[in-house]
């Protein structure tokens, strides 16, 4: 034990943080390893961010985010005071976990899932209880009807990308009426169906989103919730307890175009969905696994050779893709889908790679 | 008790958050209530910021903001490894109150200070021990020897303005070495000497800053600790439990810009500065007894008029100014140093709505 030890909150200790995935210096990279959109922001987003960078910077933003709230309750047909803001989704699902799941009861989780889920628990003193996904790596909304101080499914799930049906998602609800349900939508614009439209019907769901994967603004931090006016205020309660001004002027204006830009945001979703299903049909040729994924990554695996190398072997030609050492997905990456010609380079250096194995089962099968 | 009541986890119960001062919509307003800076933020970082809203918004930020970790321990002589950045200086302080205070002892502030350092004592359990001001308002540092979790001191304090000299603060941290003190300088730029150049001798000092007050960026959310590698550690281990990215990319680049125009920073705080001792003799000149301020506002009372009242005659002249309904300070208004035009326009409406005493005064004394 070091001499300032003494200095940190004992609760920090044994904490194990969240990594986040690399963000390499220099060029000449093909990023697929953090899910970032291959496409640029709306260049509306980006010209109204450019018009608030003036002197107005000079005073605290709306501390309450008004005019764009505004603008997320009418997209998803919700009053003002169902929508909440914050730094990135990390930070809003980090006070729903500090502000909804804190009961002194476990919070179920997917065994499989966003790592970030249990460190939350960790931070707030939460018991995590890791629900297994069955053997082809679905949630079976059955098993999380235990008694529970909260359930957290993302969907579609990350990192399978396989996407949950509302109708499963309804069931659970119906059954799990005592403990809030966050449904972790980062990946929802990519297939899958909103639960936002369960909103009025269910006072205990959460819904959570982000900018920075379908609306390309990973560098901005924009996420917001949507949920029941009274979960909302338990955020709200959270953050003025925290930060009273999370999102600065650039992200509050920046968001709030890029969520208007309808045209845009249907143009690169559409684009990646098309680059997903041709990449997993040509993974598929290579001799990958892949799950079907409604997201904007591909969880796949190839039974002859090891993630971790192939990780390792794709980095040297400067393609970065993620490998997660954790039980049941050691063997597999996953690879976010990057604009159609960064698709067709991973390809090309996978053909590359596994050639050897192409050939000699060529001649196996021969 | 709301039917909804049972979602919201317990410790939330009861917590009274932080209010943050009013953000007027509309033009006219001379806003002398928040502190902002009357100018506005250097033209340099404008122009940064402007660079930065590009395509490459669709990435994530550097997750550890390196090069503004760099520019911050270049001009303060120390490594990068003993400064933390996050969104905003509350953002800071609520990471140090998590992982640097929380000990099951109380944490110590001055009864008049930043009315937020209770409440992130609320928000993380911990008991906020108030230790009072003398009363000329100063902070007797002799007061704080007692068992604590940690001390927290603003300096110069707020609402009060008054430095406490660095002197005193090295008597106090020769003698308080088991737990944490943390000197929240969002006003050291206005005329106090800043604690950072005890933190190679002192590894239990953490010093916060901000970009809102001297660098005109309130509007973009920086803040900063410095402090001994361990102390870093412990902020960095929470923040990596709570939000990956804190600041955005237009922030980190503003950010990074801002500190290095250190034309712009001399001119602009010596204006304020100016303004300040301008304000303080006129309202002196007003009846108004000022408390000496090292900061970009002054605390005043006037003995013949409620500072509720005045708050609101000024209002309606659509003048902003802050009053703190609490004990001890309930007399007085903080008012903001604007620009001096905006100083002018202030003395202009108080001397209008205090005429009737003055001139009651006048006869009085005739």
């Amino acid at each position: 034990m070091k001499d300032t030890d003494r200095f940190w909150s004992p609760a920090l200790r044994g904490l194990r943080a969240y990594t986040p995935g690399e963000q390499p210096q220099g060029d000449g990279w093909i990023k697929l390893n953090t899910n970032e959109n291959p496409y640029p922001p709306s260049a509306l987003a980006l010209q109204r961010m450019a018009e608030v960078v003036n002197d107005s910077l000079r005073l605290y933003p709306d501390p309450q985010a008004l005019a764009l709230r505004e603008t997320i309750a009418g997209q998803h047909g919700l009053q003002v005071d169902q929508v909440f803001v914050g730094n990135g989704s990390d930070e809003v699902l980090a006070h729903a976990f500090m502000g909804l799941l804190r009961h002194g009861r476990p919070v179920l989780v997917p065994d499989i899932s966003y790592s970030f889920y249990p460190v939350y628990c960790g931070l707030y003193g939460i018991t995590c209880q890791q629900v297994p996904l069955d053997d082809d790596f679905r949630v079976r909304v059955a098993d999380y009807l235990q008694p529970n101080g909260g359930v957290v499914l993302p969907n579609p799930n990350a990192p399978t990308g396989i996407v949950l049906p509302l109708d499963a998602l309804r069931w659970l609800l119906e059954r799990n009426t005592e403990s809030v349900v966050v449904i972790d939508e980062a990946y929802v614009d990519f297939g899958a169906e909103s639960a936002a439209a369960l909103i009025n019907e269910f006072p205990q769901l959460l819904v959570i989103q982000t900018l920075s994967k379908s609306r390309a603004l990973a560098g901005l931090r924009v996420g917001f919730a949507l949920g029941h006016a009274d979960l909302i205020r338990a955020l709200t309660t959270v953050k003025d307890s925290f930060n009273s001004y999370p999102l600065d002027r650039v992200a509050l204006a920046g968001a709030q175009a890029a969520l208007a830009d309808q045209a845009h945001f249907t143009d690169t979703t559409q684009r990646i969905v098309a680059s997903r299903e041709w990449l997993a049909t040509r993974l598929a040729a290579l001799g990958f696994e892949c799950l079907p994924s409604s997201a904007n990554f591909l969880l796949a695996r190839h039974p002859q050779r090891s993630a971790a190398q192939l990780q390792q072997a794709l980095r040297e030609r400067k393609i970065l893709v993620r490998h997660f050492n954790q039980p049941r997905i050691a063997d597999h990456l996953r690879i976010t889908v990057g604009s159609q010609a960064e698709c067709e380079a991973l390809v090309d250096a996978l053909s590359d790679l596994l050639a050897p194995i192409q050939n000699a089962n060529e001649v196996a099968s021969a």
